[in-house]
């Protein structure tokens, strides 16, 4: 049976993902957003900071994410972004489909992440993540503009919130663009922690 | 002892409070935003809408809210659409302050409702609201835009969203234009009924 097509992000309470240029990503705002990651166990296992860590439910969603996810797709500028920050051993652990112009090999790195690069469209790039998770989901992984288009197309199913107690005033909106006459949501679940709440939302098509 | 400031208002996901122009106001997402509310039987009796309703956290959450409040403080703009759409018994039950330019004598209303008309900014405004609340709490009602107003002048205690399943895609924003250097968030309480999730922070300079 095919998985289930989700994305998963941290938005504040105003509505960003990120700050308006990459420069600003390690800023103080994008900290105080991404506050409830960095303590994590998983996180901190799987991007290799080092051992301990919480674990709480908090933990327990970002390892329940990741073991759910079969295969990622994602936009060239956050690849291009994250072909610089993240480790040799990427913290995907499974294929992932980059949407992109570039023509290029796929790039494998140490501990499963193979990053196939697609040139012909959103669809396409679903189709072969769809193929390569098996009865796994598909995690649109990013960036928003990315996970805007699938969620305008109807492509997602499901998607989870952690809504941060942060407010940014500007930066990039998650939900900018969207095509309100044509999405749904239908609440699935909303779980409070100390940090977030992860809010699950069913995509329904009016 | 004084009472809190605070605003409670209805949020899409996407950050929205209300349609752009007033005459959408009824139209299909503002009802879709505002579903959780109608059903409630506080808001029926409240209103005269006639008996019956709903009795569960969501009813408990308006009447609580509707409790606490000793005055409320409004925009110019929200005053006048509510004078037209009000019964003649307004929904208030207390002193309400209108922050406005315009002249005008209290406008007193069957059932304990009383407009005063202040015309020296939203401090005057505040303090008057303060006065009449004794030690119950001030609300903020709204629009939007004064809520902002209060909220940039650190002027807000605390406030609580319902978070509405729903998108806007445009209109108008609650947070558009805050001053993200200046106001701090602490989560207070997150209650996520089967309707919408009631979200209250504590606003905290930085």
């Amino acid at each position: 049976m095919a998985g289930k097509v989700f994305f998963s992000v941290t938005m504040s309470l105003d509505g960003f993902i990120a700050p308006e240029s990459s420069e600003e990503l390690m800023g103080r705002q994008w900290v105080e957003l991404q506050r409830w990651v960095f303590p994590q166990r998983f996180f901190r296992e799987n991007l290799k900071l080092g051992g301990g860590g919480e674990q709480g439910r908090d933990n327990d969603i970002l390892r329940e994410t990741h073991l759910r996810t079969g295969a990622s797709v994602m936009g060239k500028r956050m690849f291009d972004a994250g072909e610089q920050a993240w480790p040799e051993d990427a913290p995907f652990h499974t294929p992932v489909f980059v949407v992109t112009h570039e023509q290029r090999d796929p790039w494998e790195r140490p501990g499963g992440t193979t990053f196939h690069f697609v040139n012909d469209g959103i669809e396409s790039a679903l189709d072969r993540a769809r193929g390569a998770a098996g009865d796994r989901d598909v995690r649109i992984a990013g960036g928003g503009a990315t996970i805007l288009e699938y969620l305008n197309a109807g492509l997602i199913d499901e998607f989870t919130i952690a809504l941060s107690p942060v407010l940014f005033g500007s930066g990039i909106r998650l939900f900018e663009g969207v095509d309100a006459g044509r999405v749904a949501l239908e609440p699935v679940r909303a779980e409070p922690t100390q940090r977030v709440t992860h809010l699950t939302y069913a995509v329904r098509e009016r």
